[in-house]
């Protein structure tokens, strides 16, 4: 009898804890079913969510929750409601890779009361065909009204030793050159992943960057990144490499503290795309789709912009930002910069800038960036000065006024730059004035820069602070009806949804870095799976002159890229601002090369993403918006690719003419970039067409449709 | 002919030593001869310095210099120049203490050459007639184009164990009662002299406050403090207390670092202020003398004021400055507090702004200071909120307009309050416009607070980039003809003399600490050597009902200090700005001595320090700017006091009647604070004057003219 009893007690608990575990367990399916989300207490109190795709699991059982300062809110939790729903709408995005997009996902909400303290969390799964969106959502409520995040404790627990694409984490920098390797292989290849940046904080020897990209030995693509990081600081992902378990890894204030919150409030989303096919990690929406609708009602003077500037030759070290060498520092309010003597090497002065102009005006170009512009360049870099720039103040040689005049006659937009030298006090003081200033004088646009160390000192470019600031100069900006491109600035997660003014960021290893030492030659092969998951990069591409000495005789660097390369750049690496960054002399020595660059769209309609494999090759297809013009962009990473693509996006049963630029069979990124062909073909819908590219290479084709005069043009099958 | 070789070589090496001593050794004094300032380089390179007074030694050799990020500044030293020159010269202040200030002083400048680096550096002096001031000045050369403070080495070294009026060293506060020590004194007794407050960082055991007052066992005064705090971390004393040698400790910025500099620059100057009579210490103009002028061309909107506030009755607990108990948090710009349940306590309602208008409209006060009117209030406190005000919405029940158009009619200017909860960045971003909503309705001053922790997160009260903010506040504020009287901000240094729009300060433990528990009896005679020296305090006296019980019944506090030392305080206290701090409630039962409150000055044409002695009593004359009226303050400490003074500051030959509001023998500032006289005298210039006060008590006489009319009042011998 006892026996049997104790039998009976055993069998009850097991029953109750497994009805438990199964009274717990939530799910939730993408509408074409293949990802579905597991919610559950774990041990009956411990929230985690798994992931599986096509029935494998791809996100193992991994933990929810924070470490608050004086208390907890991932444990003793029990599940109080869920509710779900179907989210299908289509919007309109101002610019991007196509004219509207679609968000249909099904949510999944699940509020948790932490018993032990009677207060409240949810859990918002939003569970798309391409991944997953999961945040976290605290009410308003007096026991939780105010309090400070410790530690996130989000995971995503691998379920294998998967190829990774991945840049070091760290507070302040994303600038470096990407590595391919194992996630076991990351803490062996960290030190040697890390390349000198003014201001830089690593912090683990695991930690890297979101947006990761990564790859199963079965072939599913997995990428983790985060949506509509508002107020909160950037998370990193930090990895348990016994387990393969990432680890949300927030960006700190100066005592340590992660993030301040008020309820109600959400954390930004932590995303999953995933899909067996590479080319849907480039398709996917679902960052955008988990920003909030755009803020900004009249959005009509938000315009994309292909611009050139007076930049590279600085870059490349042949003209300074500065004036003159005369002084110890400056003193931007009391130097009377007439009275020293110019060293001659301005590059921001009144004659060059028109040149410039003239440039950009005779080749169809939106904007001219002119950098070194105003007072503060002799002492600007690395001395942490707190009152550096003004923002407002030309140097002699810059005439302002009458430049404003040149460019209006010619139709050129002047773009204006802001770099604030990581003094962002300073720079908020001086915000309005500046914009203000770009409004007086017909600047739509403003590059914005935060290179070295952050002032308020203590502060990472990545910590809540900063997160902050960001979008404060993109909201300030919005009033005064100015565009952003911020550099240096949080790599983007979507908010150009909401914020359309927010035309561009750097936030990455750009095209500079050819000047800096040179980049590997598949960066930009891999960009799209990382950087560009959370907006477009101004990357500034367009370097023909490859062998940098040329440039300045003191710079030994070199460009890794073919010119074929920095061609297919243009429609691969979508951005509502693009630039062409090489010099005019550059252009002019293969000005048939420099017509692509002068014809290609930065709106689209539609965008086909024909392959792609990160780090190895992609080619997309997209439709300009406006003209409906089609351009087929590839660029071509670490060995060489031959594509095998259909024109299937053409208009069935139209002839068209292709214009392609290609790589030929004698390209060599390191030795010989300036190698490429030009060709015409007819053809259709139905063409086929195979291109050769080599490693840092691609091609480029435009289409328009033929003519009778086009007949001798050769036709293609 | 051995010995005679070493013993040559010994005279010879000792002369060389004692002639490079000669040699390096520099000597300034005061013009009167008294105050004698010694520079040398000890051990050949090491620059110190010392003072004498009457040929006594008052700091004994004491080190100057600095370690700097990468180097040093304090040995390896040689003098390449030594420059003097007489100052002397007279200035108009715009308001204070007296018409015009004389500037008088002998001034050294030891230019030094720092032969292992040829950096320059040099030590200014001044010395006064009652004390001197040396600064740092580092001159325009690119190999210290920029530097890193990480120690500031100036020593003050006392001769003996000196008694001091101290409050305990803290980065974030001063807002602490005065211990009465010897140095030797201070370790044991800094625990204790700690209380509690929101933000407060103590850094060491035997760390004080500037000014620091001391007397010697020989009856010298000696006050150490800084003038001119531009750009600068504020100094504090790190006291050695085996050598009793204070060393300048600076407050750190969240790196650690002190201060960022860039040449040319100077550093604040030390101060030592030394008389053996302490009225001298209170005369000395030493702080505002080494100021620069007044930077402000046109400062005919520059007014002294006296008001009053909707103030008490928060700060005893009676009324809120929050409107609604109703939510969890604010949310400023989503709220709809139309929509909330009023609580019924808030304090800044149309109708009690109106009354207090009307109050002081009906006693000829200038201004109604209004806190709690703008929303926010109801989570301002402690919670490190970044966006915790906007400065510009008032409340449901304060009708903005109303008030506006009421208090104009009324003669009656209002004084605008911007708490910013010590969110420095939130307040930075609103400042313009907050300035400018003053300006559109008629606030000439802003009393402005920052109470709390710092944000940015990591800063103190008193570091470098909290120092530039004080100052930026008050410079923009110039720039719209505003005012600004700074709650919580570091405690001034004569900066009133560039920019004489700062009119108050709080920067010490107010009259609101009588609310808060009380305040020792002596405070008011120890804060004009210590806290005053550096400028004017908003102290806001007037306190007749002193249990504060009878204010609110919750609070059990009770107000040290009786009736008539809070009327003494107004004229020994000067201060452009002047609180009546009280409720009409309790001026109205007490009319009389009230209206000494409305009579007396608060800008004054010259002032006589009658008797001094820090801790037990000061008594000032002063004669009001305008109308020439003379008023005597008294305000009595930790003991009781008998004054006996003459009052051969009035015009001889003329026949005045004196109005004399003072203690009664019955008088304890503990258990009977309302008992006072008031009585009058006829009296002359030679006329003798003998008043007793008791501890926390004290008195105050207004004069005027005596007419025919005034035979019956009793003259004085």
């Amino acid at each position: 009898m006892k026996k049997f009893l104790t039998l009976l007690i055993i069998l009850c608990v097991s029953a109750g804890l497994m009805s438990a575990q199964d009274a717990n367990l939530r799910k939730v399916s993408s509408p074409d079913g293949n990802v579905e989300l597991s919610f559950n207490l774990k041990d009956g109190h411990i929230p985690v969510y798994s992931l599986d795709y096509k029935g494998k699991p791809v996100v193992g059982e991994s933990h929810l929750g924070f470490k608050l300062q004086g208390s907890g809110m991932y444990d003793w939790f029990e599940i109080s409601d869920t509710a779900t729903r179907e989210i299908d709408e289509t919007w309109n995005p101002v610019w991007g890779e196509e004219s509207q997009i679609r968000n249909h996902c099904n949510e999944m909400t699940v509020t948790l009361r932490q018993t032990s303290s009677n207060r409240f969390m949810k859990i918002c799964f939003r569970v798309f065909d391409d991944g997953m969106g999961l945040r976290y959502e605290f009410p308003d409520q007096k026991s939780m009204a105010y309090f400070v995040i410790t530690d996130e404790l989000t995971e995503f627990a691998m379920t294998g030793d998967h190829t990774a694409w991945w840049i070091p984490g760290d507070y302040d920098t994303q600038e470096y050159d990407y590595t391919r390797s194992r996630l076991s292989e990351i803490r062996g290849l960290l030190s040697s992943a890390i390349s000198d940046n003014l201001s830089q904080t690593i912090f683990s020897e695991t930690g890297v960057q979101t947006s990761l990209q990564m790859k199963t030995d079965d072939g599913i693509y997995i990428n983790l990144h985060e949506a509509a990081l508002v107020n909160y600081p950037a998370m990193h992902l930090l990895l348990d490499d016994k387990n393969m378990v990432f680890k949300a890894h927030l960006t700190p204030d100066p005592n340590g503290d992660l993030a301040y919150m008020q309820s109600p409030c959400t954390t930004p989303w932590r995303t999953v795309i995933v899909s067996d096919d590479a080319r849907d990690i480039l398709a996917s929406r679902i960052t955008l789709n988990l920003n909030e609708p755009c803020k900004i009602e009249d959005t009509s003077w938000i315009k994309p912009c292909k611009y050139m500037g007076v930049w590279w030759e600085m870059i490349a070290g042949r003209c300074e930002w500065s004036y003159t060498w005369d002084l110890n520092s400056t003193h931007i309010d009391t130097d009377d910069l007439t009275k020293v003597k110019p060293h001659g090497r301005h590059g921001a002065t009144t004659a060059n800038v028109k040149k410039y102009i003239d440039y950009a005006s005779a080749n169809g170009f939106d904007g001219v960036l002119v950098e070194g512009w105003n007072v503060g360049w002799e002492d600007w870099f690395g001395h942490m000065k707190d009152y550096v720039f003004d923002f407002v103040t030309p140097y002699p040689d810059f005439d302002l006024e009458e430049i404003e005049k040149y460019a209006a006659e010619k139709g050129v937009k002047m773009i204006m730059h802001h770099e604030t030298s990581a003094s962002v006090r300073n720079y908020e003081r001086h915000m309005e004035q500046a914009y203000q200033f770009m409004n007086d004088h017909g600047y739509p646009a403003v590059k914005s820069g935060y290179v070295g160390n952050i002032i308020p000192k203590g502060n990472n470019h990545y910590n809540q602070w900063m997160i902050n600031h960001y979008l404060y100069a993109v909201t300030e900006a919005a009033k005064h009806k100015i565009m952003v491109n911020a550099h240096e600035a949080v790599r983007p997660t979507g908010l150009c949804r909401t914020w359309p003014n927010l035309i561009g960021n750097e936030s990455a290893r750009g095209t500079e870095y050819q000047a800096f030492g040179g980049s590997k030659p598949f960066h930009v092969s891999v960009l799209p799976f990382t950087r560009l998951i959370g907006g477009p990069m101004d990357y500034t591409p367009g370097i023909f002159e490859t062998d940098i000495s040329k440039v300045n005789p003191n710079n030994k660097s070199h460009a890794n890229c073919t010119l074929a390369n920095q061609l297919g750049i243009y429609v691969v690496m979508s951005s509502p601002l693009q630039m062409a960054a090489d010099l005019p002399e550059n252009y002019d020595r293969f000005p048939e090369a420099f017509q692509f660059i002068k014809d290609v769209a930065i709106d689209w309609e539609e965008s086909r993403y024909l392959e792609a494999e990160p780090g190895e090759y992609i080619t997309v297809a997209r439709k300009a918006k406006g003209t409906g013009d089609w351009f087929v962009g590839n660029v071509t990473g670490e060995k060489n690719h031959r594509s095998s693509i259909v024109f299937d996006f053409l208009e069935p049963g139209v002839e068209y003419v292709a214009t392609v630029y290609s790589d030929t069979p004698e390209s060599n990124c390191f030795t010989n970039t300036y190698a490429h062909s030009i060709r015409q073909y007819r053809c259709t819908s139905k063409s086929k067409f195979v291109q050769d590219a080599v490693e840092g290479g691609g091609y480029a084709i435009s289409f328009r449709k033929a003519t009778p005069a086009d007949k001798k043009i050769k036709k293609l099958k």
